[in-house]
This record gives C-alpha cells, structure tokens and sequence, in this order.
C-alpha cells in the first residue's frame, strides 16, 4: 500500500457592510464591492424577495437607477428573478430551479454575481441555488430584516428543505460580500422586529457579558425599535457571530460542538410542535429560558443573571410560554439533537453572561422540573 | 457605512491511498481511514455502481465479511445503494434522490461515512450528493476505472447534469479519504482502459517531461495493460494532480487559469457532436492531439517532441481522428470555453514536454489549419 497525503488550506474573505441607502446611486459600497472582482463591468442578477418588494415597491426602479449611475461596474440582468418570501422557498423547488434555469439563460457564469434581496428563507435557499450552479456563483447577500441582518444571512451556511425534512440538503458557502442595509427594517411587522432579537440575547450571553448587560439596559429601547439601539444591537450581534466563526477553529462544523445553538436544542422541536405559530425568534427566545433556568438549576448561573436574562427577553416583547412547551418530548428532543450532532450530545449551558460551558449529559428529572417553571411562569425568585 | 471585514482559513486534508485486494478482512486500510474519525464503530453506507457489480458479484458479501472482522471499527448499512453506473446516474436525479432517502432512513449524519465503490460518474453523482446531504456527510471514494482513480475521483469536485446540461449543478467538496484498489481493473473492458491514459498524457505534458518520456517508451507495455505499467501511470498521474490541485494556489477554481485542462476546449464538444460515440478520455486525446499541433504551428513545440505525442496517444490505443472534429465549429467552441471560464479565455499550449504556457488568444486560421492535419493524419514531418 502506498499513500499520499493531500493538504492544503483555503482562505476565506468576505466583507460584511452596515449602511443605510444603499442602492442611493451617490453611493458607492455596492460598486465597489463589484470592483473587488476587477473591473468590470459584471453581469448581475438580482434576486427579490416578493415580500420585500411589497414593503419598498420601487426597489427595481431603484436598482436600475443604481445601475445606470454604476454602469461601468455592473450590468443589472433584466427582468428580476422575484422569488416568494418565508419558508416556502425553502420547501417548493420552484424557485431553487428557476434560479438554475435563469443562471443558464442570462449567462451568469462563475464570475457573474448573484445579488439577493431577502429574509433569511430566501437568503438561504438562493444562497443554497447559487452554491451549487456552476459549482458556485458570487453571491452578494443584502439581508432585510433583523434576523436576517444579525445571524442567518452573514454567515457560511445555506440550505432548502428536502420533503418535509428541514434545512436537509445544505453547504457551506462564503457569501462574496453582505450590506446589511437598515432601512429595509422599515417596513417590518413589529413582530419579525422583535424575533430577531433572539439572536443577539443568545450570542450576548454565550460569548459577551458587556453586550448582555447592554441589552439588558437597553430593553425598552428596543421593545420601541428606537434606531440607535437597533443598529447597535444588530451590528453587535453580527460581530460576534462572525467573530465565532473566524475563530472557532471549526467554520464549518466538521465536529460536535455547536456554541451557537445555545437555546436551540428544543426550538426546531417547538417550531414544529406548535404548526409553526411559533417563529424560529420566539422558539430560540424559550429556548434561551429553558436552558438558563436549567444552568440555574445545575448551580452553574446566578439568580441575578437570571433574572436579567428573562427581563430582557420579555422586556424587548417575547412571551416565554407556549402550549407547544408542554407537548414537547425533552428525551426525545435531546435524541434528535444528538443525532444532529453527529452522536456526541453537546448542549451548551452558562455559567454566567458571557460565560458558556458545554455539557454532555442533561438531567431529565431536572430539566422536566425546569420546563414546568416556565410554563406556570414560576421562576425562581 | 461601517464594515467587518470576515477571514478565516479552512484546511483540507485527505489520504489517497494506492492498494490491492482492500476488502480482504486482513487488510486494514479502509478499518484504518475509518479510525482517523474516532474509535467507531462508524455508520457506513455503501454505495456500488452496477457495472462494478457486474464484474465483481461477490462484492456485497465481502463488504460484509470485511465489516465483521472489522465490527469495532464499522457498521455496515445493508442493503447496499445500488446505482445505475455511466452517465445516466448524473443525468437522471433518481440515483441522487435515493441517497438523499437511504441517508434519512438509514440515519447517516455528518459524521456517518458514505463509501462509494465506482467509476467516475458515479462517484460525481454520489459525491454531489454527500457534499448536498445534511451540508456534507463523509465520503470515501473507492475509484474503479482507470479515469476515475488517476483523475475524476481524486480531487475535489463533484457534479450532477441539469435539464441535459452537463455537469451544471456541483460543489467543491474533499472527500475523507480516496483508496484506488488496482484490482477493480481487472473487469474493465478494453476501451475504458485505454481511455483512462488520456489524462496521463495530458498532464505529463503540462507538468512532468520525465513522465512523458516514461509514458513514451513504455507505450506498448500500456497498450497490453501490463500491471507494473498500468499501476506506475495511475500513481503517477494521481500524484501529478492532486500536486496541481496543492500547490496551484486556487483549489477550488475561482480565478480563469485551467491548467489542468490541457487539450479541453473542445473536447467536451466533440463528445457532443459525436452523439457520445467519443468517450471524454477518447476526445481528451484528439484534444491534446490539437493543441500540440497548434503549440508546434505557433513555434512553441518541438517537432520531435510533437511527433513523440502521437506516438505515445496512438501507440496506448487511442485514434485522433473522427469526424465529430470535422463538424467542430472552431470559433464556437472557444466562445464557449471562454464563457465556462468567466470571461476570459485561458487556453494552455506546450512549449516542450513538461513546460506549458497560458494563452488568451487564437490565431483561429492555423488552428483550422491544424485541425486539417489532424483529420487527414498528415502531421509536420
């Protein structure tokens, strides 16, 4: 037997923008992100979330204005490709396939750019469409509402559901750049706003006890979606999150430990539980409750913290009980995480904000005991 | 506007192993790969494309012998996938669709192991699809034609045909681990042989002249696929290109240089207007054939050299002509390439055995002039 042993190293880089008016053509943060990939100009097919066309219905005009003023960096493919906004582009191959045919019939190569205008459904389900066409189109992300904006569509993951099953066929895939582009929050049903918090209280309390304390101070701001605090809370959040993936050691998740899933454990279940009333936000904001009260339970978390913790979640507007809660099998939920996992059971827990700790074994009787707490509403006191 | 600017590295690593007889319960390689994962025992599911079975019937059964002397290590997933071999698996989405449910059924996660046992579309389709599954699931790659285990099943792409456009849909992906077993050969019909030493050629001439020189004087010894012959070119030629694919600088193909495909422009053509009559390695060699005639027309290639090339291509097996290459519209045909390679054209021609250069234009008439050459076999004397 003989062997060689291949090696080598991939470096990844994308930029990831905060801005405002992006598509205003005074401005350039767009044109010059093209520009990265020389001069230009490239083909470009934009890619609309119908919902986000509802709120800002002259998004096209403004694109094409955009482009005229930018023409010698970017040609816009005409028409747009509008795709249907939530989870349904997720489930129904329609728009994944008619990306694929639109790519081939516009002539978007593996240098031309796709540049996606969406949630995070439609960010990851064209993220997945793009991934995989030409074995990988440049894909500029311009998500539109806070989750999109803190968590889901900055990061190296993309996926569709396959017959039923959830974010069952999936890569990972460096986006070639990211605007988080604020005014689009704008047009937000107050409750995707308050959903995307979630997020920010769950890597706040994993990773930074500064910015929970912040969030904490911050909960009536927020709760009123005043812009300071929301732009800091978004930029903050995105910070940490790509700061975990720069510096896991583990981008792409070839091992157990998952940080990041604080609180998602039970929130798929739940999800699913609860016909999906329940929104991916306000599962994880349960989620962050169970486990906290669980931390406290274990003597890992202080009472103190813990109250914080459910201030702030219910202070910025989540309600931390649900009937979905009580149909939910824990050892079952556990089981399905493991085998998410990959065999190991990681499930991460807090010693204090800020201070994560990963544990490999849960105590039923306990958590049991925790989620009747949340349930009756009943925290310790 | 504010930025993050996001970088991390990601490393790639995985053994390629050359090998006989693998599944004999004494031989641990495969036990071996599978450790490198952890202790396991590690779920396991085979894949075999049906051609192979066909020439090797007992192959099921000594997987599962191999799996039971080796019970610590693995576990067998039974039944086997079985996949229908050839081109048909990567046009027709069943074969990818069926390892999406067995994966499910069968509980095969991240970090569970797909083995797939097969020529090179096999191994496209199955590794698309364990590149797809879950965002990954691990693959180990038994290659068993000649093609696939010196070429198409070592490095790290993978691919599946769209709506009859071939290799539209794919991803760059490593796979665990790659065991070429010299054994798998001994059932392949005479012309998949033969085919497999295009890619040999190739890259002796754009990389190695102590290669080519060795391919050249042992042209006959191939041409009777004599095992010491047949073993020292596929190791050799796996090695000259998984070195490409290290020391390149781009692994994953994102810039417009293709070095690697040498002799490629028209091949994929060919293959097409030949109604597939042309294999791709059998085009792969009229396409070498046409680039070293050009490389010598523009005064880069040596006439000893060029007529050494025929030697070596005719004297394996291969016969450059066919009169796909008379229908070949030239112009049409580079167009094409310089759309599949994002803009810019790219053409790698010889300047000696071992030593090529990129060119980004050309002289359309002498090409028209070689192709001449080619079809009537009047070649520089």
């Amino acid at each position: 037997m003989w062997q060689i042993h291949q090696a080598f190293t991939m470096t990844h880089e994308f930029p990831v923008c905060f801005d405002r008016n992006t598509l205003d053509p005074e401005h350039s943060v767009l044109a010059d992100i093209l520009a990265l990939a020389g001069r230009g100009p490239h083909r470009v097919l934009p890619v609309i979330d119908d919902q986000v066309l509802q709120g800002h219905p002259d998004l096209v005009e403004r694109l094409h204005a955009y482009a005229e003023t930018h023409a010698k960096r970017m040609t816009l493919i005409d028409p747009p490709l509008i795709v249907r906004g939530g989870e349904i582009c997720k489930s129904d191959p329609a728009e994944v396939d008619e990306f694929y045919q639109r790519t081939q019939s516009d002539k978007i190569d593996r240098h031309s750019f796709a540049l996606v205008i969406g949630g995070g459904a439609v960010i990851d389900a064209i993220g997945y469409a793009a991934a995989t066409a030409h074995r990988g189109i440049r894909l500029i992300r311009m998500p539109t509402t806070v989750l999109a904006q803190n968590d889901a569509g900055i990061g190296v993951k993309n996926a569709i559901n396959y017959k039923g099953r959830k974010n069952y066929l999936g890569t990972f895939a460096t986006p070639f750049a990211v605007i988080n582009d604020y005014d689009f929050l704008s047009s937000l049903p107050e409750r995707d706003r308050i959903c995307g918090m979630a997020e920010a209280v769950k890597v706040a309390l994993i990773r930074d006890g500064e910015f929970f304390h912040w969030l904490y101070d911050s909960r009536e701001r927020l709760a009123q979606f005043e812009p300071g605090a929301m732009e800091h809370m978004i930029a903050r959040c995105a910070e940490l999150h790509l700061n975990h993936i720069r510096t896991s050691g583990d981008p792409f998740e070839r091992g157990s430990a998952r940080p990041l899933d604080f609180g998602h454990w039970c929130a798929h279940r739940l999800e699913e539980l609860s016909d999906s009333d329940l929104r991916h936000g306000e599962a994880v904001a349960i989620g962050i409750a169970l486990d906290s009260l669980y931390s406290h339970a274990q003597g890992m978390l202080g009472l103190g913290v813990l109250k914080q913790i459910r201030e702030t979640l219910e202070g910025v507007g989540f309600t931390l009980t649900h009937s979905a809660l009580k149909a939910l099998d824990i050892e079952a939920a556990l089981q399905g995480f493991r085998e998410h996992l990959g065999g190991e059971l990681c499930i991460t827990l807090l010693n204090d904000a800020g201070e994560a700790e990963e544990v490999h074994e849960i105590d039923l009787e306990s958590m049991h005991r925790c989620r009747q707490q949340l349930l009756e509403g009943t925290w310790p006191q």
